[in-house]
């Protein structure tokens, strides 16, 4: 099947308009009309070619919603028309002691939604910038939220989960401090998510102008992390910190604001190290830095039907998918609120 | 009471003998006449003034082990000629949560052994490396091992207690494998309760004249960690890494050995940071580094206990107090198997 996508051929080129191939799907396999397809970061670091290993062509996107288009002859959770999402996995070893646990995203064998392995053409996964994508059944998760909000549920599928995992392993809930630094796509979510947990919520940010928004995200209390009084007002408060902020800065600032066995779990990568943090911080207090990456299929079905539940979904700017290049060079600015998708109606015009 | 002491008046000059005065014992103090107390690095740094704060005169010691010589009024658990010992604190707030759940080691208003706040004379506390100390009761742990074995037991109290805490706290024991950096006096201690609490050991030392040492004291196996293929066959298989080198070192070496979900806990501070561990290790396995500094009394007394049962003391090496100088040059270069401990009865020499 050859459907319409959007990528780039090279790491220097921009995006455009490009025809790819799906398989047919295979008896576990499930086919997916895409509606919408959130935009994420590692979608432009893959398809600039910022990150080691990038393959071309290169189609990004892994925060896809759609409909069942056709199923395999094996395939029993899921049915032609279903509301269904796919986030930053397509396939994993499946055998695992990691699947085993339903935690795929630690699988030595993950095979990410694009640039991942595959028998396919042309050799790698193309993401969710696309018409249509098949996938394996495992691997789809079930959208309960009304039709309508459906565009906003796509980045539930990574920026959702990324703070969602982090956030149930490390027990935020009711009497737990919980926060959130850098509001951005993950981390408006994590003010989202964190307050419906039920957990006090405490935002941070650079920009003093992010304060009204975050506290209407949920937010219980706004920092502004440049204040060092602001900060010493938090020392030793926190039980828990997800820190979404990727560009390389001062963990110790973070750290000290934790409790005794506080947790301050990173879920970005900067490209250079963050300065090292004293040991001295996590020793006084038995802190912890820890690193989170997505989260697993099952808790990424828990995570999709609590948001149902609980009428959450990301906040967003719709775009036509010829406006992806510009609107990555808008999201390097931190200039949208808070994540673009793309309307997958405007990839064949 | 004037006692006979050793310990230095500035930072640039040799221990010698000094006369200390110690409190007459309160209601609740318990009077200890000390028959050994083991040599520490911290009290190294102190003595030397290399951390900020050393107040002189300057008498360390926080491995103290003796007999109780009198009693307070209201001293109820501790009676005259009990074997007792003392480790790095001898006071805490008694009233905050950390002291309500037995972690008087990360109570804000913790008074180490020495170098603490006092309204004894001279202002400060005075440690181990005396003939007798008094302290409050909560402090002072009994000590059940035969009398033959009291000097051994000295180094329990700091370098026990230090790697005993996270060992217990990140649940070290059977059907784990449990990696201990760095055969010293922390990590020999390390590699024996870790042994004895049925978890299976890795030692890793750069000196591949310890191997042998180190399979004596329980390691079930020793990885050379310069050997790159050695530490590539450990990839991904510990759940817990104690590391016990206070030297600046790769910390990603050891983060990429550890399974999801493993912690590496630090135990010792460099005096200049670390290179800053990649954080992209941490968030492929949702992997931590943490710190743990010594541990409360109430874990403190299971370890001594656990370690009575068990046979367990520490290696050392018997001094006089006027060696202690000299001590301290061999102690910097690691030429100590594995804790000096001081006579007491020398001090009065
Ligand atoms: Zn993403
Ligand atoms: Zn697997
Ligand atoms: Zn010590
Ligand atoms: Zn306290």
């Amino acid at each position: 099947m050859t459907v319409k996508a959007y990528g780039a051929y090279a790491p220097d080129q921009a995006l455009e308009s490009m025809d790819i191939t799906r398989r047919a799907p295979g008896a576990h396999d499930v086919q997916i009309a895409i509606d919408f397809c959130g935009v994420c970061h590692s979608d432009l670091h893959t398809v600039r070619g910022e990150w080691a290993g990038s393959q071309f062509p290169c189609v990004p996107g892994h925060e896809i919603v759609g409909r069942v288009s056709a199923i395999g002859a094996h395939v029993t959770q899921h049915k032609v028309g279903d509301l269904v999402g796919v986030g930053c996995m397509v396939d994993s070893c499946k055998a695992c002691a990691d699947c085993g646990e339903g935690l795929e995203n630690y699988c030595d064998n993950m095979v990410g939604t694009y640039n991942g392995p595959t028998p396919d053409a042309p050799g790698h996964t193309l993401g969710g910038y696309s018409e249509q994508i098949v996938v394996h059944e495992r691997f789809v998760l079930r959208v309960t939220h009304p039709q309508e909000q459906l565009a906003a549920v796509a980045p539930l599928l990574c920026a959702g989960i990324t703070v969602w995992s982090p956030l149930r392993h490390w027990n935020a809930g009711p009497g737990k401090k919980v926060g959130i630094v850098g509001i951005g796509g993950l981390g408006h979510m994590g003010i989202k998510l964190a307050h419906a947990m039920g957990a006090h919520v405490v935002a941070f940010t650079t920009s003093a102008s992010k304060r009204d928004d975050a506290l209407a995200l949920g937010a219980d209390e706004v920092v502004i992390s440049k204040d060092a009084d602001a900060m010493a007002a938090q020392a030793k408060t926190l039980d828990l910190i997800i820190n979404t902020v990727a560009a390389p800065h001062d963990l110790d600032a973070f750290l000290q604001i934790l409790k005794r066995d506080g947790t301050m779990v990173l879920v970005g990568a900067p490209d250079s190290p963050h300065p090292s943090p004293q040991v001295f911080n996590l020793i006084m207090k038995r802190r912890a830095i820890a690193g989170s990456m997505i989260g697993g299929i099952p808790e990424t079905q828990e995570m999709l039907d609590f948001c149902a539940e609980h009428g959450i979904v990301s906040d967003i700017e719709m775009i036509r998918a010829d406006e992806i290049n510009g609107a990555y060079e808008r999201m390097l600015k931190g200039d949208v609120k808070y994540r673009f998708v793309i309307d997958s109606a405007t990839l064949a015009a």
